[in-house]
């Protein structure tokens, strides 16, 4: 057998190739990347969330300029994958600086994570708590509840998370393991727009400590995972609102036992940092509609337009003059690849072959999730504004 | 502005590094992409239709062994983009032998393809055909007539195609700006299941062409698309009754003007040849239902799982035994990466971590689908049978 290798992982080894400047007028589709805009949402997070430590979410944009940064400005991260682990560590972050957020996690990608000096980890079953006690003994694990993910644009009930019943088991077993059962963890959905979500879970969390307590643990660390919103087209509440209402919820739950803290934000930091600009290769009438066709579509970046769900304020080179609706499709062959029709976007009726359209708020969940090149179209590249 | 590549387009620099051997127990995933199968699946659907050129769907998957090999075998290639343009011709295709089937392009694109000698181009509107004139003078085109996609898996018909009326408005368009108004291209569905799905297209077909030859026309060449299915779960018609059907159907709507004819087939040709082996990373009970964690997901391949479209037949290292039903989800940490939920799939009652799970019929539309490395998970590797 021969082997093919498609692409390299890119991380940890993405570059930040310092010496390429692209053109002035780059070539489409790209993200143009801000760094700036990205420290400047992590500053103003952290300090709605006074006394919570801000673990960015290292999957959103894994970019190693963007971790340096990030890194610099205080924050510690969220990682998932032995790759995320490099790449925070690469960027200047300490081991006791991640949480590795990944329930479910094969046992080797523990033991790497552990060499490196890693040291808390989530878990949400007794079989993956033996599996951390194996393989990372002595840690600290938090107990990921499920959440209903109402409320919020990317829900993801689906697949983790537990009862508190069985929360109070995981940690106990925990305990008997050698483990620091160290509390609890959860995630209300991303692009959350309630900040009123986080109540219910802060509650079962509470409920959860008390009960494990009542069994001899001394949990003392809450994970109050991300959602943490970007303004997208709907809008959302700002930063301070979440801070406010999630600190008001610690005080009601917890008083005066109110454990640490910890948040996982990851598009509410990255994507107002990023600007995807494509360009318009084809306007077209399907009978009485018109079908604007961009460059970059579901296969070079924009997923999350799957079934719509997350909608982008979009820019033109045409805007000022009358719009009108349109479904926007991508440029491959597959009919999988259209970002908006069923709610269809208003844009200017003279937009032609050749303009530009930018995305807002597309630095999160868009180049690393573009595939390796599907129908020829190369990956999302990324400018990065240092 | 510093620039970020995540990785380079795998078409056309994808490699077959023939003097690297994978260890006799490669690391998982990765798929094994065998050659022979995918020339045999070539021969068999093109002995299935007599007298129609075969052009293989490069998007299916672009690896340039297979390429190779398949070009070596007699196929054609269907393309839709540059990279594909240059993959076939870099297999040893003659520009002659392709047919760029994107019915809505890069105006660049469409120069570059003709720089190369592509002559044959897939439209849908007077836009298209407009472009098509103007950066490709005297090509011919196909108007490609959309369907209901019905009986398909993975149906087509939400984003090409137009009806009898347009496209006869198209054709003689395209022959009043010189092009060779060279007939009508349709696409029923990928994986379509049922040989009948082909009827209503032809007989739509046919009127095009008589309401075109009205018209001045001289159309002379049908494209039958694709859609020939893989026997995944749920099985298939085999080849040789969707050519007897298509054959019958060419008598009877076209009789002694029978047009020539081309498919573009891509699952129909390497599904089949590739299995994507993986490793059972965890198996965990959440209430009363069994989870099965692999190590490959919807973001490393498997795209086609979402809405649990195309279902994988299984094989694993425990099989002979009891088995029962689970949800099988990915790696990653994104609750969207599950496989099989709402329908749950049986497998080993004693199946565990560390066992290899195998997803037969895995050729199409995985490597290609990947993405660059969300989550710090690589993308698919293939390992190539020559």
């Amino acid at each position: 057998m021969s082997t093919t290798v498609p692409v390299r992982p890119p991380v940890p080894e993405l570059r930040t190739a310092g010496s390429v400047l692209p053109a002035a007028r780059p070539q489409t589709p790209f993200l143009r990347l801000d760094l700036d805009v990205a420290v400047a949402r992590y500053r103003r997070l952290a300090a709605a969330l006074p006394g919570t430590a801000v673990h960015y979410a290292v999957k959103a944009n894994p970019d190693p300029g963007l971790l340096a940064r990030l890194h610099a400005a205080g924050s510690r991260f969220d990682v998932a994958s032995p790759a995320e682990v490099l790449a925070a560590l690469a960027a200047g972050a300490a081991p006791g600086d991640l949480v590795y957020s990944n329930p479910v996690k094969r046992r080797t990608d523990i033991e790497l994570a552990h060499l490196h000096g890693v040291r808390l980890f989530v878990v949400d079953t007794l079989e993956e708590t033996d599996k951390v006690a194996a393989a990372a003994p002595g840690s600290a694990v938090l107990c990921r509840l499920v959440t209903p993910g109402e409320g919020s644009d990317w829900p993801l009930s689906r697949k983790y998370g537990c009862s508190t019943a069985q929360a109070v088991d995981v940690l106990t077993h925990a305990l008997t393991l050698g483990l620091d059962a160290a509390g609890v963890s959860f995630h209300v959905g991303s692009q959350q727009r309630d900040p009123g979500a986080w109540a219910a879970p802060i509650a079962a969390s509470a409920r959860v400590f008390d009960q494990v307590r009542a069994r001899g643990g001394r949990p003392h660390l809450l994970d109050l995972g991300g959602g943490f919103p970007a303004r997208l087209v709907g809008g959302c509440p700002p930063p301070e609102e979440y801070g406010a209402t999630i600190g008001r919820l610690l005080d009601q739950h917890f008083g005066a036992r109110r454990p640490d803290t910890l948040v996982e934000p990851g598009r509410g930091v990255v994507a107002e940092a990023g600007v995807l600009t494509t360009e318009v290769i084809g306007v077209v009438r399907r009978g009485e509609v018109r079908w604007v066709f961009l460059d970059a579509g579901v296969f070079t970046g924009l997923v999350e337009t799957l079934e719509e769900a997350i909608r982008y304020p979009l820019e033109t080179d045409r805007d000022g003059g009358p719009t009108g609706p349109c479904v926007v499709a991508g440029p491959t062959c597959d009919s999988a690849d259209v970002l908006y029709q069923d709610t269809m976007v208003d844009l200017p009726l003279d937009l032609a072959e050749g303009d530009r359209v930018r995305l807002l708020g597309a630095g999160a969940y868009t180049s690393c999730y573009s595939t390796v090149g599907f129908n020829g179209f190369p990956p999302l590249v990324t400018h990065v504004v240092p």
